[in-house]
């Protein structure tokens, strides 16, 4: 197997994965894009995922997209790492819904602070998605600190890759305007997360203090 | 194992796992909810799922929420109806990959149509979203019948549940002011579809022409 490529921007959601492959302890090659200059839209990237986003993972097979097919891959594909619960479709399905939780609707909660020209094109409407972001997104932290969360780690005693995801968003929040210590057990599990050789080796290199 | 049961409401995204629990030859009971008097927010359906949202699966387990979630568990859980490619890694990524697509963004970008009020407060911004969705999601569809959908089936020779998903979301194409014509693989696609005796049951459940 040649060595895996993954395309990543500091500071998006491509911390997660990036955490998940050290963590899965594999070699790969970190290839950094600058959204300053829009490299996400160069030819060249387009070339590699045509949707113009982060993160991307270069295997010997093809290429994967999404942050949740990215991190339930590196789970599967290194089961020794065990990265999630492989071997009960149950429990695999409970470390999907909070990944596509995260993708779908916590995710997207942010990006209308920043990305709001993808569903509106008037000013007024994208100041209008801003003010909310804050409200929204307290909002899908109460319901995974009271509903989703187990402890110590996102689902229970063992350590998965939604642990990986949790801690990059939870990065977030200050930037949206939401205080991480409302809710006490995410807050416990960011510090946790800190601890991790894994999580200090990517904050590292995506510049966050 | 005592049978499943499955909360949908009509012509939602549900439509996606109804058919894949029909495809997989399971049995199950089929629990309706009424949007018109907003019964996915009574506290009774609260208690299975606190994000007030369609699909729910009560399993033995426990309870599953989130469409891709759902779907991989399905064809998990259901390995003998061969709903996924189970073994490699790698395509069962791709299969993520596609599922997480509609997800994440495809059905967000038709949500702006009348879930306007997750994101904003007044009515000038619902305006401005509603008035994108037929650009947002007819740029989906492109990039899902130029770059994704491999074709006869979505990720090749293989029926897979990402064929539910998509067939699911193409049914809001009318709606949102997009001509399916203009993506002949998903039209033909969409017409295979409605061939299968899963989807023709499931359809009638839904009330869907």
């Amino acid at each position: 197997m040649t060595k895996m490529i993954f395309y990543y921007a500091p500071m998006t959601v491509s911390v997660a994965p990036h955490i998940a492959l050290e963590e899965a302890g594999v070699t790969y090659e970190s290839r950094k894009l600058d959204f300053s200059i829009t490299e996400q839209r160069s030819k060249q990237y387009l070339s590699i995922n045509p949707k113009g986003r982060v993160p991307s993972l270069v295997t010997d097979n093809g290429i994967i997209t999404e942050t949740p097919a990215i991190l339930a891959y590196i789970a599967q594909a290194y089961p020794e790492a065990n990265l999630a619960p492989l071997q009960d479709p149950y429990r695999f399905a409970k470390m999907q819904e909070i990944n596509v939780y995260l993708a779908a609707t916590v995710h997207v909660n942010h990006a209308h602070k920043i990305r709001g020209t993808r569903w509106v094109d008037d000013d007024a409407a994208i100041s209008a998605m801003r003010a909310k972001v804050p409200q929204t997104m307290h909002e899908s932290f109460e319901l995974i600190e009271n509903e989703m969360f187990v402890g110590p780690w996102v689902l229970g005693e063992d350590f998965s890759v939604s642990d990986c995801y949790l801690f990059c968003i939870s990065l977030w929040l200050k930037g949206d305007k939401v205080d991480i210590e409302d809710f006490p057990r995410i807050n416990e599990h960011n510090k946790r997360m800190r601890e991790r050789a894994s999580v200090v080796k990517v904050l590292e290199l995506h510049g966050i203090a």
